[in-house]
């Protein structure tokens, strides 16, 4: 039988296409056994998972625990608020406790770059990246890869356009490396000042207007403009750039062609997207958060099944 | 079988008293549950509960949560204190993305009256209304209602006075709804500046003397002096209000008559209730906190079974 | 059957070695459990557990709350931060308002000397000291004690060294206590500014020079330096401590003998031991860990064993 290449899930950059492929079928699996009346499967029973986020996030965390619970493993939640880490422990010395208590899996958020990687060098235990700062967020890109697979049939030769804050996004770079491999054509499109220099190395293509960006793409992946994360301004005010970038209804009404529109969600409504696109039948947003679930069951069970 | 007719919990104001029956009479089964050495049933063992708390709450989470558990539903908790609230989504985005995560029932505490309200109009899922700012709690009612009824036998014909900071107490509006519903009679006590304007509207007495309301009634319901919700002064002082609505052993033994103490807590010993009291056989509020996890678990299990 | 002479584990103060023994004899069996695949047993299956934290911790809560999870415990948690004692509840109406809920047992920290204690007196339920203030933190000691026991044979006739700070530290009190009571030799070792008056009152050696006491003992158990809880400067600097009473590995290779290191945790790396030490053969800290786990089921498998 089939398995993953690595006993880690740290980013898309080092995943085969043939990986990615066997965590979508599988994930297709959960997604079946999430929509039954009972919803658990006993897969994980033995298992024990840390979710170790020291960065806030409801979203991701909340999926991650479902994912886990629904596999029937036993879950400990381990936030940097209540964390060691302010009295002087280093990152490794934490995981490691935690790691020394029989924890099998951690799952871990971190705002920084590589983080996860660190730690996979050294401690022992599947490690899986849940974001590590604007760098990865591998299992957001599965879940987005499957969502677009599930409404389009295929990924092969369909062009996604990201469309936002391309420079603060770790979304971003995980789908790029996501949907290439899979066949994909991707554009990032934003004001200047949001996209990465030599972004075009990556073999994306680059659109500054919004208009000729959804004119060309079957499907528009919408980013949330993150202020908390920007230092300093890269727009003169969310008005303007909800004027020049947000996505409404009247600009989807002028194109002659069907779209699709997700978005990784918190939403700004107003800002990114109009609450009627947002809500609109081209919108695949809400099914976005219940494939990550499945998703994330499908990574899970496929890490624990790796032969440490 | 008789059900519930509403597939949610949002205020004792529109439920009938059939409902209110049955749910009372389910809870008292209940309680034999959780005081067998065996606490749990299986009831809830394919329904995911999330508890969605945007105000801080010790007891009331911890007794929906053990109410939850011990029906075997899976539980997620989410707080506003890790909440994307804070990076600017929407009440109804929050709530569907937990939603889309395929979670059954929403427990929700919101400091804005009504909250529950809207969600219930704009998501699927069964909504409990675990306290909208100042205006129901429904649970805390029932709960209050189930120990009179204990207590007494019935609520029919029975005397309740409700003492304290009526004008920041949703507990004082659900339970004037419930009591009255089920056929006692309430009045309201405390300082002129603590009752709401036009509160007989509601077909409550008002009584401005604690030793005359003291004397009416056969239960005494005393609120919390809730010093967190006041922006501006009400009365003088604590020692001043203890002076003269504190009820003490002294007050009770002036009366010539059986009276039941209750509170919902976290009580403010020495000043709504002296502490002999608290701990005084007039008192029933330890049995209070333990109704209540039978009542959270009898409107959990009814509204699972009403069809979504 | 052999069980413990109380139904609390406040303090080591009041055990006896026949209670310590049953205790490690316990926990070696619970370290076999979880060291199998299957990690779980269903002793405590109908036992609901609150985890009482009204200090801050990682390690002890998520080592008490793995060890209630792989008991089969149901288990709900409590932190000061989301706590009706801001709201000015007391202590005891707190921990009364969980056990109506039903809970059996409290593993509580607090930062008063003599909480728990003074809980036990006033409440129904097992109650678990899993740290007082500046006072004892029995479960630590166990499992230091444990951890010897495991490394070196047995304890009886065993030299200990506890190094650091010794007037903070509640670890070194429970430790002291454990050690003595089942025929160890204890010498304490650090500043004389962090060394409490009248300490060789309680039978222990004293030694200002680190040289001397790594050349006594066979076990070095090693504190961290708590800052946190310093208000007044016990010595000149970090770096001052770190050279006086730092351990590193060319202070060990002037040994001629073998030496066990013992740590808590959190270490402070380069403080009060050098990573090269801290990583090295001697170093049992991330064994203590694990232990930590299997000495907690054996105090909760033990004490719900007990006749309330």
């Amino acid at each position: 039988m089939s398995q993953l290449s690595s006993r880690h899930l740290l980013g898309i950059k080092n995943l085969s296409a043939t990986d990615i492929q066997l965590i979508l079928d599988t994930a297709e699996n959960f997604k079946e056994v999430i929509n039954r009346p009972i919803k658990k499967v006993p897969s994980l029973r033995d298992i024990t998972i840390a979710n170790v986020f020291f960065e806030n996030s409801t979203r991701t965390r909340l999926s991650f625990e479902l994912a886990e619970k629904r596999l029937s493993a036993d879950v400990i939640n381990f936030s940097s608020s209540n964390s060691s880490v302010k009295k002087g422990e280093t990152l490794v010395d934490t995981v490691n406790n935690i790691l020394s208590m029989k924890v099998d899996m951690v799952v871990m958020r971190h705002s920084s770059p590589g983080a996860p990687h660190f730690l996979a060098r050294n401690v022992k235990a599947n490690i899986v990246n849940a974001g590590d700062g604007t760098h990865e967020h591998p299992t957001q890109a599965l879940l987005d890869a499957f969502s677009i697979r599930e409404k389009l049939g295929t990924l092969e030769g369909k062009r996604v356009a990201i469309i936002g804050d391309i420079l603060h996004s770790r979304v971003a770079l995980s789908n790029i490396f996501c949907l290439q491999k899979m066949g994909a054509e991707v554009m990032v499109c934003g004001p200047i000042t949001l996209l990465p220099k030599h972004i075009e190395s990556l073999g994306v293509k680059v659109e500054l207007d919004i208009k000729k960006a959804l004119q060309w793409c079957d499907v528009a992946n919408v980013l949330r403009i993150q202020l908390e994360r920007q230092q300093i301004k890269y727009f003169p005010s969310l008005r303007e750039y909800s004027l020049y970038y947000g996505i409404n209804k009247k600009l989807l009404n002028q194109l002659d062609k069907e779209i699709v529109i997700m978005h990784p969600g918190p939403i700004n409504r107003g800002v990114e997207l109009s609450s009627d696109v947002a809500d609109s039948e081209h919108s695949i947003i809400l099914e976005q958060v219940q494939n990550g679930v499945a998703v994330r069951m499908a990574v899970l069970y496929l890490l624990a099944a790796v032969k440490n």
